[in-house]
């Protein structure tokens, strides 16, 4: 393999063929990819879920991941928030001209490693090289499909009033390592992103109850807009109480000395669950098992008052409204 | 809706649900993408087809389509390839700041027009936009899902000898389109591209014969490199006629003048399939009726001879070996 990708690596001629089958078939290979036919084939009967996302993130290696691992990672979340479990995916590059192979191996070992943490398979794919200029470095898109199981009917309007919401463990950690590693900034205590496949932690949630109303992982725009989607989704208010939500000391630090609130800061190994309130401690007592959910907490709860609205309690005693944010945080934090 | 799109338009926030239900949604919406949750949810059993593309063409727009039209068109014609009836398709932007938002609209409707003539739903999707100059206007990734009818089975592995080789048209019209057009040329009589879906197609030809062995879209690489694949994942050799293949006249011209090899040019409605012989003029016949059709030909055979080769008899009777592709002909061509 050469040292640099060129524009004749996505020229579908034999360069193109020995990128896809020496770099990315010989590390993400299984029967169903191998075939390389223009679609993958393969058998599911029932419920499915399908979803996808493109991946800007810059830089593209970060601390705690790269865009490989955030590509797998993500799309393996928005499926498992369904309650779906992830089965197939695609990965698809679109690679900028001199971009290193070096850098693409290692990105594709991520992707390989994510995979098989996640239980999922690559089984289909796509490459596209575009001149010097056209692309910052590298992009990804991953697409995937899981099986929902029976019974399970997770929604972003399945909110109702007494439900309580639970967040899985520190909120913010994503947003602060990618800035601080795109503005050179060192922290005291190094912030790792919390990147990770959350999906043995939504089926293990799923085995204790069968009233969990809402899931969503909390990425671009935070928990503050997570909360607000469902507010909206489901026609209903919700209330959180400051002094409950779990955030990393050095991420509250730095939040504050860059002026950003951690409600809006993107996390990539979290998820938000909005549940009946009988069962939300037996759910929060599962979260905490996993090792992505150890520091879950009950936030707040579901309320029939002001509809659409998130407020939430202050330290002080106070109220806030938590609005959607209208502006750009942080751009290419996913 | 604002003139050009902002970085926050990618936020996640206000103006990323603005963007969405305004100018998406509204133009694309149906029950299952209207529930804005992280994965559509829909049933289908049975076997499967999955397959992702990445669209970075240049121009966006160009004579018979633009950017929209082909995400639409390719990756249902991925899925009509292995025989499946496409379904559902996902779409996710990446779009630079500063795009305009009214060619964003005449895009989306492209992507309406095509999935309404194919006959898929867009169900899921995602928007990002990145910082000026980290990318060139705007790239579109769609993924999609089709159900295989029982009984088909059909994959680049499986040419045997003595099948025959069947193009569905003219050869390298998308390629000499998008090249004219980028490079401000003027050909006498103006080239389209030939981007259309070819669902339909394959239906009715699956609907005629249980004998279609192989079916590609000659894209990227044209004519040779599918060709090519075929011979190598089959372990056959195949033999072609130059004499016999569709070559529109303004297209000939161009390439003897550009310096091209009319079968290493991309195309985006045309298919190749190779049939068992029998069935051949049956298959011909009905191709022939549909309007993506009328300029079908039978090219050639599938031969026991030089396994993994692709040879052309010349129009002078002597023979050429058609190789794989090794350089870049068109960057961005689709």
């Amino acid at each position: 393999m050469k040292d640099k990708i060129l524009l004749t690596h996505g020229s579908g001629g034999k360069l193109s063929h020995e990128l896809i089958t020496r770099s990315i078939v010989s590390t993400l290979g299984n029967p169903i990819l191998n075939k390389l036919d223009d679609s993958a084939v393969f058998e599911l009967n029932g419920r499915l879920a399908f979803t996808t996302d493109s991946y800007t993130v810059s830089p593209i290696f970060f601390p705690g991941g790269d865009i490989g691992k955030l590509a797998v990672c993500g799309t393996v979340n928005d499926l498992a928030m369904t309650g779906a479990k992830p089965r197939y995916l695609s990965l698809s590059f679109i690679i900028e001209e001199g971009f290193l192979s070096s850098d693409l191996q290692k990105i594709i070992g991520s992707i390989q490693k994510a995979a098989a943490e996640a239980e999922v398979q690559i089984v289909t794919g796509d490459t596209k090289v575009v001149d010097k200029g056209s692309a910052d470095k590298l992009f990804i898109n991953t697409s995937g499909v899981g099986t929902i199981p029976d019974g399970v009917n997770i929604s972003g309007a399945n909110a109702r009033p007494g439900d309580k919401i639970i967040v899985s463990g520190e909120t913010g950690n994503h947003g602060i390592a990618i800035f601080c590693q795109r503005e050179g900034i060192n922290l005291h205590v190094p912030i790792d992103s919390d990147c990770a496949p959350l999906n043995q932690l939504v089926s293990e949630m799923l085995a204790v109850s069968t009233n969990i109303h809402c899931l969503r992982d909390p990425t671009r725009g935070g928990l503050a807009t997570t909360l607000n989607e469902f507010a909206q989704q489901s026609q209903a208010g919700i209330r959180i109480y400051e002094e409950t939500v779990p955030i990393n000391k050095t991420v509250l630090a730095a939040c504050e000395l860059l002026g950003f609130d951690p409600l809006y800061m993107a996390n990539e190994g979290k998820l938000v669950a909005v549940v009946a309130a009988d069962d939300a401690e037996k759910i929060l007592a599962e979260i905490r098992q996993n090792q992505y959910g150890t520091d879950a907490a009950i936030i707040g709860e579901v309320i029939a008052e002001h509809p659409q609205r998130v407020v939430m309690k202050t330290r002080l005693g106070s109220s806030r409204i938590v609005d959607m944010p209208v502006g750009e945080l942080l751009p290419r934090i996913c």
